[in-house]
């Protein structure tokens, strides 16, 4: 989008994240004491063709906002007979110079308008800001919001434009983090190696078992850090979110158990791989890790983009990457868990 | 943000996702052999004070649009001077009513217009779309993408407005087939049986090596999903993609298998869990095992994308969960291949 219409301006003292730096100071402005006629004839000498023209600015001497004027209703009104005090609808929806971007947007939406004008604390015109810049700001914020789902801080300027050791920088940290967290999967297998080195074909499913968790959490974050984002969902909603999650988690891990169930019943009765004499004890562990690890993960998925919320902190932050680490950790421990209670005595005598 | 200005269209006979339901009927329209004085009178006669009469259309005797003329250019021309043939600037940008809603958003901003007029091929003006309900669709089309990215089929309508099967339902599908694909990892591990019950200390290490391909993978996704949308990329462009993927996941690689490295010399030397007397080929072993996957799966996450897009299909599908259970498969196979390398005749005799 053509970035033209807006002048350079000194917005030092205002927040960087605030709509101050999208602010268009071309105007039209006039009084509530002229008649249309009177208006129009000022909009002529002092005002071009241009977009800012299509909205008129009634304010009063102290440059106070008073209302604004589509255009359109010097047209639709007599221009003569009429005072502009008289077509005014006494309604007018403003930005705070010190809104941030983010609720600049929600007031678009709300106020349906294609153009708003922009206020300090006393009420003073500042400048417009029209719905096309927001759009880029809207865009820039989803990219941002799925750059960190993606798992890495987000990128400051396009990926094409952005410097080689720029890119790895954005990436490594979070890379690095989920790294020393996954760890902890090194250190819950360690405390599980005699287990492991009893029963060895306990390790071939862990990939499937801990991925599974990861996936369903990854989905359930996905779909709460959108609607939290989109303000479809407020966090005093979060106990409705949790038993909608548990519940999809537990009929989303049974159907997931079953197919696990069957693949190891199928593979061992066609001697396609022999899981010893407790592959059936082996193939129950295999349904209710699922089940467990699975609702955990949608459990764990939901809970963590409110919770961060919560602490205002950005839910987006809890990315897939993050979510399927910390469900990676605890699936094993279930994993293990349920194997040690249902092949105690057998496997793992 | 409100749909009041949309009528209910028949719009049977256009593409699902064609602009055609976004289309408003409401719209003025003017001939071009009027003065602006019986412009205006027109409108005020046929018009409300809606924004539909910020844009005025003029059309010929056939409804063909000629041109659009903002209602601004009346109050700034002198309306019994001036015939309306004499303000058009003869240049109007328009929709066809079979454009996708994609196309519509891109040419939003390439003509940074408020509202655009929608014709068909007869350039019939049939309606108009103002930007806002572009946003809306904007807004959609990144929650979809969002969605798909998080491993589930896109929602119909808001999270919290789904009902609960359904919700089920869109996320079963991928994480079943997602499921499905993370069996290879319990196939390729069966083959590998035999190292495992010689070496149970390399299957403690698993999760962490296929995680860390899984996240840096999700990451090169993200980035080249993103960059695909919004256009700042195109196919042409792999070659570069490629080697700076590479590039990335060499070094990103590097950094991990050296914290991985060290890890494992430190849990050794302090005695907090022996590795075993070849500890120290079992770190090289874990170090050069990183760089393998983590190269692997920043070459998956960004080729996949490209790929999907080269074939006419949604790059977004190209999720983290679908990436990571990819690069999961391979993971497991570049890790086992380095240790029967590097262990043959030591810890794998």
């Amino acid at each position: 989008m053509k970035k033209n219409k807006q002048d350079a301006h000194n917005m030092l003292g205002y927040p960087d994240n605030s709509v101050a730096r999208l602010i268009n100071t071309d105007f039209a402005t006039i009084k509530k004491d002229m008649t249309i006629a009177e208006a129009m004839e000022h909009l002529r000498q002092f005002h071009k063709d241009t977009e800012a023209a299509n909205v008129i600015y009634v304010i009063d001497d102290e440059g106070r906002l008073i209302d604004d004027i589509p255009v359109r209703r010097f047209v639709l009104n007599d221009p003569n007979k009429k005072k502009i005090e008289e077509i005014l609808d006494g309604y007018c929806d403003a930005l705070n110079i010190k809104d941030k971007t983010e609720t600049a947007i929600d007031k678009f939406k709300e106020y349906d308008r294609i153009v708003l004008p922009v206020v300090n604390d006393e009420n003073i015109l500042l400048g417009v800001i029209t719905i096309d810049d927001v759009l880029d700001v809207a865009e820039q914020k989803d990219t941002e919001d799925i750059q960190k789902f993606g798992g890495m801080e987000s990128l400051d300027y396009p990926y094409v434009k952005t410097p080689i050791f720029s890119l790895i920088k954005k990436r490594a940290g979070w890379l690095i983090i989920l790294f020393l967290s996954e760890m902890l999967t090194t250190t819950a297998m360690g405390h599980f190696s005699d287990e492991l080195s009893k029963a060895v074909v306990l390790a071939i499913f862990i990939p499937l078992v801990i991925s599974s968790g990861g996936n369903s959490g990854s989905q359930a974050a996905t779909l709460i850090i959108r609607a939290l984002a989109l303000k479809e969902l407020t966090l005093q909603r979060w106990w409705y979110v949790m038993r909608r999650e548990l519940f999809s988690g537990f009929v989303l891990g049974t159907i997931l158990g079953a197919i696990g169930f069957i693949r190891i019943l199928l593979w061992q009765k066609l001697h396609i791989f022999d899981y010893g004499t407790d592959w059936l004890l082996l193939s129950f562990t295999i349904f209710l890790s699922l089940i467990g690890i699975i609702m955990w993960g949608t459990l764990s998925g939901s809970m963590i983009p409110i919770i961060l919320q919560k602490f205002k902190l950005d839910p987006a932050t809890s990315s897939a990457p993050f979510v399927a680490t910390l469900v990676d950790v605890t699936g094993l421990i279930i994993y293990f868990s349920i194997a040690a209670v249902l092949l105690k005595g057998t496997l793992l005598k």
